[in-house]
């Protein structure tokens, strides 16, 4: 097997949560492993002076037609959440506590769970104890998970991994880098999947 | 044939520039007419507060390297001009001239050689004297071409085309608005399509 991609997300992001239904697979079929790396948008956003695209003019009201109508392109189910966009540092440091304890596969079924409970049933992943809720049923300690979000040592982790992101360009969501070749968005999924394939695009 | 799609662009847009390749052929394949709508990104931004992307931080070196590979995946002749973004005022109102004085086949075609210019040869469209000289390749008088783009009745045209644009929520280049159905960036020409089959995506 080739080196693993990096995917890198942030929670509150629509596109990203539509390329975490497709990377794995579109990955697999190239004999491809999935890093999965939960990130703070809103932190990249104050270095480089952007903003959501739902709170900039005239893009607003773009940017949820453009989301609703990506995801009934693409077959996926979606709607915006009641709370939209949310602060994103209970579910990432969540799930890299997941990561910590129980290891990669969990901690992605785990992201999966939360994208899904934000972004097809409504649920305020912003809230930590929704989000202790999500692991419960995944069979995970609520307990033990609250513990673990709210310990320093994952707190400095979470603020590691977004430096870190950003020290590698990462200035959106989703990213995806192959090899070193980067892609921002959803929609240069077909170019990644280029990129896979022919070893360049 | 059904109503024209609407097609906006700035002239200093490599993404504008990928569209105006393809625009005419998609509308076509579906019995549709392309009206070609110059407008000034730069008057846009300041409204929405956003700057071109190569002048974001991280953004910009990453927007130089998507627009190169956007370019080779899809086939099409590009390189980054050496003066880039430019201001596009000139050739937005030389394109505005001709079309009132010789109708919008011709307007088109000189829209698509400014585009050539700049994006495939390299020549700064910036400068209203090469503008008028693209112009007198296609048999243009370059002395009325360059009188009528210096005209106030096309700087005022020019000036409301950008207002009647920004009033229709056109925040960015391509844009292109289907039976009132709105898609920003030559990204969602597969969705544009859908919409031009199916009637809806």
């Amino acid at each position: 097997m080739r080196s693993p991609i990096d995917f890198y997300f942030d929670f509150s992001s629509p596109y990203g949560y539509f390329a975490s239904t497709r990377i794995d697979e579109l990955a697999a079929r190239y004999d491809r492993d999935v890093e999965w790396h939960p990130f703070l948008l809103g932190v990249v956003y104050k270095s480089t002076g952007s903003a959501p695209m739902p709170q900039v003019p005239m893009k607003g009201p773009y940017a949820l037609r453009d989301m609703v109508r990506t995801a009934r392109f693409h077959g996926i189910e979606f709607r915006v959440p009641d709370a939209f966009p949310i602060p994103t540092q209970s579910a990432a440091r969540a799930m890299l506590w997941v990561q910590s304890q129980r290891g990669d596969d969990l901690a992605i079924t785990f992201a999966k769970a939360l994208f899904r409970a934000y972004f097809v049933d409504n649920r305020n992943i912003g809230d930590p104890t929704l989000v202790s809720q999500v692991g419960a049923e995944l069979g995970l300690d609520p307990t033990a998970l609250h513990e673990g979000l709210n310990s320093m040592a994952v707190k400095d982790q979470l603020r590691a991994e977004t430096d870190l992101a950003m020290a590698k360009g990462v200035f959106g969501s989703p990213y995806v880098i192959v090899d070193g070749e980067p892609f921002w968005g959803f929609d240069r999924f077909d170019q990644v999947e280029a990129c896979l394939r022919d070893g360049k695009v």
